[in-house]
This record gives structure tokens, C-alpha cells and sequence, in this order.
């Protein structure tokens, strides 16, 4: 299996031209030294959950943030890194391949190389398998040549994203003992990155020296929190499913008889579909969120797009454009219960063909109801994170053949008169994962590669590479490492098999957050999208012109700079106690402390356990 | 319906910048004054069905080619057109969309515009359903602005391809007799074409003064013989098909666990798949046109790949990716044949639900073999032009879920001891049809629409707008008219509904040429592209650098200079006529009487319709 990897290969054109672009570094990185500012002591999102986090987690929990910055930067606590020793790294693609993970590989191999020529950077090859194997290929310019700003993850390959069974940790820390590692870097979502964790905590716990980084790359997009605001991936996946929707969209427009129904990958959480959404400026998108927060059933569903095909009938158009997460059939209630019930009894042993018969009555009748095709997808084993196999299941023609079934018999009953519904059903997920990375993706994971080794030279174990204020020029981007424990919950409730996650600490996707500014920019415009046609070809990925630098739309509206804030915050109180210092007047003091005292008795409240709500998911 | 049209848009940075592109003109079409330089007269690629066409089209057969050349070019029998009254010009979105055919209306505005100001170009709003009504839009510059280079047919719209019955033929000649047109262009591909004929003649024979001009465009690529060599869209689809092709290799190298079968749109002939498969290089491709030369069986194909999973999983690789037309249903003969009853029951009035049921047994037996969802798309009416609707029959599934059965059964028995076999299905279609048009299709199409203009300026009726020697670059390229009645055949067998052709002239598809330098090409690589995993990722269509100015790769290994090669042939004979002038010597004349003699007698067998055998479909 070795012998595939590491292989020079032949490139087309525009991959040669790709090879030949060198992203860009921020100004605190620039310099050989970089000075490292660690931050408080770090809770965790969930104040509820912190003490079980902390007990989970003795000695990776409660950690400090660390940022980089400028060696001549002014600030007084920060500390340089001078020495580099040289060192030895590893590095994983654990989760799903998504556009730009070789990036981070090559931007941690430049970074390890040019602080001292004689560290050593080793490729698991065949993924996590790979690791538990022993399977290594040392990483060298002439390896990364052809594969520097390239789509996939065939530098090296990928299996499982799993590093979770006691023998897969202790083949793991075998593998980082047995190859002399001082660190470990991990590329994947958010399973991949609790694995990171959790091996952080137990190579601590057994004094192996290698200290284990997380890297956020995931073309889902739902690891996002206070420390990350975007995954490696998500902006070229959705910017080749727009050029895709676009061009529907404009087929649409020109045949004007079909109503499209397209299914993105991104599992869970319904976060490229708003982006593409936002885009295409298609006419309609199903978030799984909103059917979730609403509790909307499948028949809800199915008369909403049966209301718009109404309303469009009466304007005489009879082609439409329909998003929908490959998530939504987690979020439609009753479709979830019986996912539930079917990995209950997959969990048991209970074989495929034997499930529907020892369904609960109201999930086999559930079950009855839907076509063949759909409980067929519905019976596959699930994944390894125990979730349905989403790819797999074809929500987008469920809803289809739902639709065309009512307006028929609308049209039978004459309360619809418009032309007979027709509907065509697309699933875009591997034609966009394996895409050449977008600018923005080359660049983040270029720089993302960076920080983590900046993170492993600053001895920090069980930490994400973080890099915040994205949304703005790469010379004000922040870079930094955050506890990968700030960012996890307790789950107090679950059904199913998730229901073994209950009380224990865990990252968990981010759904879209029905509050954010990206969701009110879609409801903003919803009825005009709906209604008006105003598609948006945004043409297929360029490199250089017009679209070639522009960003994830969900990623620029959302005010996201939570480390500018926090900065912020402590210019805020550091003029506070430069204005109330020993000799200012009485009148002075008095307004400060009755304003502060007010200020830190909110918070308090706002802060404490009770008041936090539990994630919608 | 009307107001919906021609309205101005707005277009996304990408379309704004490729609205700006100005297409060139070759030498011959710079000048403001074009010499045409009139051919023999054409006879029939099938000399044997050369009387019939005659007697079907005798107003439009035999009909001179037509040649644009400079006007200072030194051809002593060329008329210079100096004349350009103001003319009405009707032109018509007839075929399905392809990507570029908003510039066939642009190069034709353009160049009616440039030799009349006060000509007339008519856009027929709603395809040729607007036609029947009479419903237009004036072409103006405003209305042009946001439409030059983009994709789609939205400027106009299209509604069905088929101007055939009495009713509509007498509704067009109608239309073009009331808004007093000289001249009507078709766009559209094989059907379209063949009606344009069709109205040539019914016009020519009812002394309608309008002309009728057809225009080759058509993402099949099927419209091609000695006059054609590609169509309008053809290259457009192919690269963005191969992007997406590309990315699913990139995909199967990275996970290494899926076999993805993709379904192309084409039609009948697999001219897409085999392009695509030679830019992409996937695994394998299944094209009809081998499928209906050996005559396999749906088993047989399955056995292919079976042997073919068989022999990568020996070299340890479970991934693949196989290329798979959707006309390949139609080639298959038991499935053929199984579809032709259909549609003859079909053609009966029988309905969908009772067709299964008066099928004869051979036919039913296969049809309750089939899997269900097979079943249902098989029964769906047939198309305008009596063909299946192959975008709605999955037989990228059916050989997935064939194959999947057979390696599960090999796998029980121990005869295939690699790991389970994984599919992944995937059809792509619309999401190609509606992309930004490639800079050849933009300029192809925009030389086309000026070609079609000249055509109509030289009174041509009947013909199609051609151009000539696309591999080179433009300046080389050489525009011209050919009859369509030179491009036909006639059938003299068929089963079912197409029975009612036989006997009669029609132009047909163009099949791919087994023994042609592109299946050469393809089939000199077979092996290495099976097993070595060669595959190419050509990337997003770009309009600068890499690619940007690629052609399609079955447009430049094919030596289609015909008209060149005519040219050649008469350069021979002049010199033969300036060498045996009165006064050379008699060895020279006795020579050269033996020598052309013998041409001769060779020509007259090659040429008599027995020797000329019936195309493969």
C-alpha cells in the first residue's frame, strides 16, 4: 500500500499553475521568532458542563489561550520562542478528505523546516489506519510538489475517522512512542478533533512526551465556536455547489419547466446549504435547524414546497430551484425517531432485513409508509460517529416524489390549475470534495499549518490551531492555539445509541445559529428568492479576477472576531483602573464601583449554569 | 409570459467580467464586404438514398456548398455581395439548451447590424412555441449586454424542439409571413435541424420568401458529418463534466473505498463519455456505440466490470471510476428491444400501468427482472423525437446494483476474495447544461451567428451556418453553408415507432466511429487507464491561462479538414488540366488519360450505392 503515496505524478495545466502559487503568511508569523502570549486560563462554552469537562480532562482542562504574534510585538507577558530544537512530527488526515488539507501538511513542513533544517516531518499514510500501523512516509519538497494547493487527500490517503477504542489509542501512542515524536498533528472535523483530545489527556496521563494539535478541516463547516470561525474545505465546497446550483438555476430559468431538488453534502448541520443558499440565490432552502426549532414533520415540509409551487403556478412559473442539507432527515422529528430505533437494533446485532419486523408499531407503520428506495437507505449500518449515512439517503427524492403526489392530486381535485409538477433530483457532495481549494482554502490551510507547528513549539498539548478575524485581509488575521476542552459541551439529553454520550464531554457540530446575522440575510430576502428568480451564476471556481478572493458570505456577515472583542473588553478595563487609581476623586470611584458592581452581578447571572440553554441538537 | 424576457439582470462579478469578452472574427468574415464562392453542386453522404432525398426536397436538394471567403481573396468564380438592404431576421431557440447559444444571437445581431443598421433582428420569446404565436422581442444592444458569453437559453427560453406536425409548419410560415421576415435561424441540434429542412422546402415550395438557416448547437456533439465537425456546447459540457469527473478520481484516490458510476448526458451517442473519459482519464467508460457493435447484454457489461474489480482489488485497489452515456440503455439489445415495446403500447394509447401487463413474455420476463425503480423510469412516455427519456433512466444504478450482486455472490463463494465492493451513483446533466459558456464555445458560436447572417445575405435557403478547421486557431478557421439535405440519410430498417421513418430522408445522430483516431486513442490507453489510476483533474473551466484555451481532445486528433481535403482534390486537377494543355507530348497526355482512367473507374464502384453500407444505427 506504501508504494501508492508519495509518487511524483503528472499534473494537468491549471494544477501545474496551482502548484506554482505560494500563499502568503501574516505578519505575525513572518519572522523566524514569533512570541507567544498566553491568554487566562480558558472555561468552557458550557459553564454547566465545565466541572465534568475538568474531571474528564484533569490535565488538558483550564488550559490558557495562546496567540502569536510579532516578535517586536509590545506586550509585556508574552514570551519569545528562540530555541527551535529539532523535532520530530507526525501528521494524520483523519477526517473526511476536503479541499486544502494537503495545504496544512505543507505549511507545517515549511514552518518545521525553515526553524531548523534538521526536523523531521512523517506522513501516516493510509490515514489513521496508517498511524495505528506505523505506515510513514517523510514528508520532502519533492513530495510536496505535485500536491501543494491540490484538491483530495492522496498525498497521503485517509480510512477511518476514529482514533477512539482503547487499542486504537494505545496503537496510536505506540506509534508516536515507537517513532520518537514530539508532536502529533490531527486534520478533521469534529470527531477527529475530540479523538485529538482525548488522546491529548491520556498521552499526558502516561507521560508520552508527544504533545497532540488539532487542525479544523472539514468541508462540513460545523466546527465552529468562540476559536473558530471556518473550516479548512467549506469555502470551496460550496463555492463549486453554487457554480453547479448556479448553472441549474440558469437551466431552470431557460427550459422553464422543472423543479430541481438538490441534496449538499455536509452532513449534520445545515451550514454549506445556507451558504449556497446565500450564493445561488436559489429559491428555496430547507435548513435542517429550522425544521428542528420548529418541529416540522415531513408532511410540514411537503405542503410548504407544495404552497410555493401553488404560489408560483399563479405567477405562470412552473420551474424552481430546492436546497437541501443532506442533515434534513435528522431534523424532520419522526424520521429521526426511526433512525433512532433502527441503530437501537443495529446496535443489537440485529441484521438489516430483520430490523423492520421488531420496529415499535409506530415506527414500522412510519416505515410502511415511505417508498422502497428511501427504507432500504434508511436500514444502512450507521457511521462511526454513529450518525445515518446521509450521503446515502435520498431526502431530496422523498420530498419529490411527495410533492409530485399532492400537486397531482390538487390538480385532480382542481385546487391546483397550473401545468403538471415535474420534478429532477440532484445529490452534489463527491464532485466537490475532490476539488482543486479554492484561494481562501490554500491560504487558511497554508497558515493553519504554520500555527500548528507554532503550537507544538510552544509545547502545547491538546490544542486546535486557531485562526480568527478571517473574514478581513490575511495581514489582520489572528493566529493562535485554543484548549480543545474550551470547546466542548455536556450532553444531558439524547436518544439512541448518541445516548451512551450522555453527561460526558464532547464537541458537537454547530448547527446555524437561528439568530445569527447569515440567517437573517437569507429571511430577509426569502420571499423576493422565492418568488422573483433573482439566481446568481457565480461561474466556476477562478484563481485570479473577479470571485477568485471573495469569502464564504456566511463567514463576512457574522461579527466573528471573538479574540478582537475580548481584546476589547480588557482595553475597556485596563481605562477603567488607569481612571480610578489611588488619589482620583471620591465621585470618580463611587460611579465606578456602582457601574462595575452592576455590570459583574449581570454577568454573573448570565454566566451561571441554569441560565444556559442546551444546544437545539 | 412576454414580460419576463429580455429583462436586464444582474450578473455576479465572474459574468460581468465574462460579458466583457469580444469574441474575434476569422480573416474572412473581418471585412464589411464577404465573397462567396459557390461549390459543386452536393450530393448525399448515403448515395443510395441520394434519389429519395431528392424527390422528398426537390427545391432544396443538390444545392450548391457555400463558401466565405476575404473579399480581395483571388477566386475568379466568387460574387462579392455589395448589396445589404435592411432586412427582418427571425431567429429561434429550438433544441435543448447548450451552453454558447446566447451567441449565435449575438454574432448574428452583430453582423446584421454592422451591414444595415436598420436591419432587424427578432428573438421568438418561449422557443418555438413563441414561434407559433408570433410572440417576439426586438434584439437591441441593451437587451444583449448581460446575455454575450453567459450560459442558458433564459434570454429567449425554449419550450419544446420540434417544429413538425402540419399545424406547427403552417403556424411558422405563418408567423414569418406576418413580421415579414427574409430569413429564420434555428438553433438546435439534430431534430431541430432536420425540421429547419423541412421548413426550407415547405417555404421554398409555398413561395414564402423567408429562408430558413440552421445553426449546429447542441452539448450532444452528435450533429456531425463531413460539414460539421463539433457543436455549440459540445466543449462547454465536456470540460465542466471532466472538473467534475476529476474531482470524483481525486475523491476515489483519497478514501480508496468506492467504486462511482457516472451517468453523462449525450443522448443517444456517447460523443460526451468519450471525450470525458479522455480528458479525465477515469477508469473506465462503457460506450454505446462498442455496447451495440458487439451486441453485449446487460450481463455481459456487468461481467466487464466484474472482471475488472476483480483485477484492481489483486493490485489491493478498491476505488475506481467508471464513465457510463445515457444512451447506453438504448444500445444495450434486450433492453432495447424491451423499450421499443413500451413505447409501441405507448404509441397505442395503452396506458403506464397497463403496459407491463400486454407485454410478450420475453419482454416481460426481463421487465419483472429488472429492479423497480428501472421499471418506472422505463415506463415513462417517450420523447419528442420517439426516443426514451434516457436523463430519467438510471442505469448507472442498474449496473451498480448488477455488479454489486454478482461481487457479493463471488464473495460468498470465494471465486473474489478483496474487500466488500462499494458504489456511488451519480448523474451528471443539468449541471453542466447551464454553465458559463468555454472561450471556444463563446467564439464558435459568435462566428456562427455572423456565419448565418452571410448565409441568409447570399439568399441561401436550407442550409446550415458551418465552420471548418476548428482545431487551428481562428485565423485559420473557414466558414461556409452547407445544404441540409447533403447531410441526411435514409433509413431502410428500424423497429417500433421509428418505423415510421424508414424510407424516408432524415439526418440521424452521429455515432462515434469505432474506427476513428479518438477510440483509438481511447482504447491504446485502455489498460494503463483500468488499472494505473492515470487519472487527469483538468480543474474549473478558466477563461485566462492553463486550459483556458483547450478544445476538446475528439475535435483535434480527428483529421476533419473535408472541406480542406476538397480543396486539396481540386488543386490536384488544376495542375493535372495546366499540365496536359494542347501541345505537351504525347507520352504526358497517354499518361495522364491511363492514370485518371483508372481514378475513375475506382470512384464510380467506392461511390454506387451498393458498396456504401448502412450506418450502425
Amino acid at each position: 500500500m506504501d508504494s501508492a503515496y508519495g509518487v511524483p505524478r503528472e499534473l494537468s495545466g491549471l494544477q501545474k499553475q496551482r502548484a506554482l502559487y505560494q500563499p502568503g503568511l501574516p505578519p505575525c508569523l513572518q519572522d523566524t521568532t514569533v512570541r507567544v502570549e498566553f491568554g487566562d486560563a480558558t472555561t468552557s462554552a458550557d459553564p454547566a458542563g465545565a466541572h465534568v469537562i475538568s474531571q474528564y480532562f484533569p490535565r488538558t482542562y483550564g488550559q490558557p489561550l495562546a496567540h502569536f504574534l510579532r516578535a517586536k510585538a509590545k506586550v509585556p507577558d508574552a514570551q519569545i520562542i528562540t530555541e527551535h530544537p529539532a523535532i520530530r512530527v507526525g501528521v494524520v488526515f483523519s477526517g473526511r478528505q476536503s479541499p486544502g488539507g494537503h495545504n496544512v501538511i505543507w505549511g507545517l513542513y515549511d514552518a518545521i523546516k525553515s526553524h531548523n533544517h534538521n526536523s523531521t516531518l512523517l506522513g501516516f499514510v493510509g490515514g489513521t489506519e496508517g498511524l495505528f500501523a506505523q505506515k510513514t512516509l517523510e514528508i520532502t519538497d519533492d513530495i510536496l510538489s505535485t500536491y501543494k494547493n491540490q484538491g483530495g487527500y492522496d498525498l497521503l490517503g485517509r480510512t477511518k475517522d476514529q482514533i477512539r477504542t482503547t487499542e486504537q489509542v494505545n496503537a496510536a501512542m505506540a506509534a508516536c512512542q515507537a517513532l520518537k515524536l514530539d508532536g502529533l498533528v490531527i486534520l478533521g472535523g469534529v470527531t477527529s478533533n475530540m479523538d485529538a483530545a482525548h488522546l491529548a489527556e491520556t498521552f499526558a496521563e502516561s507521560k508520552c512526551p508527544t504533545k497532540v494539535v488539532g487542525v479544523p478541516v472539514t468541508l462540513n463547516g460545523d466546527l465552529k465556536n468562540q476559536f473558530v470561525e471556518t473550516n479548512v474545505g467549506f469555502d470551496t465546497i460550496c463555492k463549486v455547489n453554487s457554480q453547479l446550483i448556479g448553472n441549474v438555476c440558469t437551466d431552470a430559468l431557460s427550459a422553464e419547466k422543472y423543479y430541481y431538488f438538490i441534496r449538499l453534502m455536509g452532513r449534520k448541520a445545515s451550514h454549506v446549504a445556507l451558504e449556497c443558499a446565500l450564493q445561488s440565490q436559489s429559491n428555496m432552502v430547507i435548513l435542517g435547524e429550522e425544521v428542528a426549532a420548529s418541529k416540522l414533520t415531513i408532511f410540514d415540509i411537503t405542503k410548504q414546497i407544495c404552497d410555493a409551487v401553488q404560489a408560483r403556478a399563479e405567477k405562470d412559473k412552473y420551474h424552481g430551484v430546492i436546497l437541501i442539507p443532506e442533515g434534513l432527515v435528522e431534523s424532520v422529528p419522526e424520521l429521526y425517531a426511526l433512525i433512532q430505533e433502527i441503530h437501537g437494533l443495529h446496535l443489537q446485532g440485529v441484521s438489516a432485513e430483520n430490523i423492520p419486523s421488531q420496529l415499535s408499531p409506530w415506527a414500522a407503520a412510519l416505515f410502511e409508509f415511505l417508498p422502497p428506495f428511501i427504507r432500504n437507505q434508511l436500514l444502512l449500518h450507521p457511521e462511526s460517529d454513529d450518525s445515518a449515512q446521509l450521503s446515502q439517503i435520498e431526502t431530496e427524492k422523498l420530498l419529490a416524489q411527495l410533492v409530485e403526489t399532492e400537486m397531482n392530486k390538487q390538480l385532480k381535485e382542481g385546487t391546483y390549475k397550473g401545468k403538471k409538477f415535474n420534478a429532477i433530483c440532484h445529490f452534489f457532495g463527491y464532485q466537490a470534495r475532490g476539488s482543486l481549494p479554492s484561494k481562501f482554502d490554500c491560504d487558511y490551510a497554508y497558515v493553519l499549518g504554520h500555527v500548528s507547528y507554532h503550537t507544538l513549539a510552544a509545547g502545547l498539548n491538546g490544542y486546535m490551531a486557531t485562526i480568527t478575524n478571517l473574514k478581513n485581509p490575511m495581514n489582520k488575521w489572528r493566529c493562535g492555539a485554543a484548549p480543545i476542552t474550551a470547546m466542548m459541551s455536556v450532553k444531558r439529553w439524547s436518544h439512541g445509541p448518541a445516548a451512551s454520550l450522555i453527561g460526558k464531554p464532547a464537541l458537537h457540530p454547530a448547527t446555524i445559529d437561528l439568530k445569527g446575522k447569515a440567517y437573517e440575510l437569507l429571511r430577509q430576502n426569502a420571499s423576493s428568492l422565492l418568488m422573483d428568480d433573482v439566481y446568481s451564476n457565480t461561474g466556476p471556481l477562478q484563481f485570479d479576477g473577479p470571485g477568485a478572493d471573495a469569502k464564504a458570505i456566511t463567514l463576512c456577515v457574522e461579527d466573528q472576531d471573538y479574540m478582537g472583542q475580548i481584546k476589547l473588553l480588557q482595553e475597556y478595563l485596563d481605562k477603567v483602573k488607569s481612571i480610578v487609581k489611588p488619589g482620583c476623586s471620591q465621585d470618580v470611584l463611587k460611579a465606578a464601583l456602582s457601574a462595575m458592581a452592576s455590570v459583574t452581578d449581570v454577568l454573573a447571572v448570565m454566566a451561571s449554569p441554569s441560565s444556559s440553554g442546551q444546544p437545539p441538537f
